[in-house]
């Protein structure tokens, strides 16, 4: 038993996760993945995202027999119907879910048993840039401020170089701290 | 009947919009925004956010009386037992969503009736980066493309200046593309 309870650490396989790291450090080109997302409108602020189908690990996956949704939405004072997360919001949720996944992840690798990982995060803006009453305000957020706790075996000075290392390996984190080049095409008729 | 159908443009009310629009340009401080979303981790790579308040054109907003919910996993070859979209797809589905509702609302002040639109989003991704295998390599996108189909009341040219300038407009874009300051700060214990 307590072997098994080693090798699953924060619900993470180890053994799965360094056979994973030693397959791709033995054939980079197994670390290549192209990550999708269809979305249709349906009317006003209310669009939907479908996502299945990836690519990664040499191969085009077909694992996921469903797709998953997500609809999207503003309030009311923002136009909408409130059909769901806004994209900002949603935004927030893909930077707090990759957060607290790269901490799981470093947190196994390191031997570290989390018991807790809870995360508060805010992003301001002010709509007169998207709105473009204002040509010197960005469209974005201004910043965004993440706030964690964290619960585990380990004392805090380990949780949190848990938490900074998380934020140095993040592909969310990295994404909206720092530039990605974003190409649009447009087929319209 | 005809009255009706221009002022519900794109499933935009346009005197609403107009209204928002002249109502922060007399007073900026409305267009102060936070957004916010909480998350906790479940189990492994499977953690779930939950949204609802946020402030907003000079209030606390509470006219969602239940949160939206988003789940976030990760497939079996990264760790994870497919319990949601995972944080990158996450990702772009915020890109999706908010590229989208901006062509819409674009469009409803521009007199574009929009029939169709539908988005082919693509993120490169090279996880040697996030997985520390590469410190050549970045933990994020290296680049996203989209591909948008418009179908609506107006040339072929038209349809397109509308894209063009949801995305010289949208947050979700601006985020991606520019860099974010991202604060990151840690209750442990």
């Amino acid at each position: 038993m307590t072997k098994l309870t080693e090798k699953i650490r924060n619900g993470i396989d180890s053994e799965q996760m360094y056979g994973t790291l030693d397959a791709i450090a033995a054939d980079p080109s197994l670390g290549r993945f192209q990550f999708r997302v269809s979305n249709a409108w349906i009317d006003g602020a209310h669009n939907r995202s479908t996502i299945q189908r990836f690519y990664g690990a040499g191969r085009e996956d077909d694992s996921r027999e469903q797709p998953f949704v997500i609809d999207a939405g503003e309030p009311a004072v923002l136009l909408g119907t409130d059909t769901g997360a806004n994209p900002a919001e949603a935004l927030l949720h893909a930077l707090a879910a990759c957060l607290t996944t790269t901490i799981v992840y470093v947190a196994a690798a390191r031997g570290v048993r989390l018991t807790k990982i809870e995360s508060s995060l805010e992003g301001e803006m002010d709509v007169q840039g998207c709105l473009g009453l204002d040509e010197e305000i960005r469209n974005g957020f201004e910043r965004v401020h993440v706030h964690f706790r964290l619960e585990g075996d380990a004392p805090e000075d380990k949780l949190r170089e848990v938490v900074a290392r998380a934020c140095d390996r993040s592909a969310v984190y990295d994404i909206v701290s720092n530039p990605v080049p974003v190409t649009v095409d447009v087929t319209a008729g």
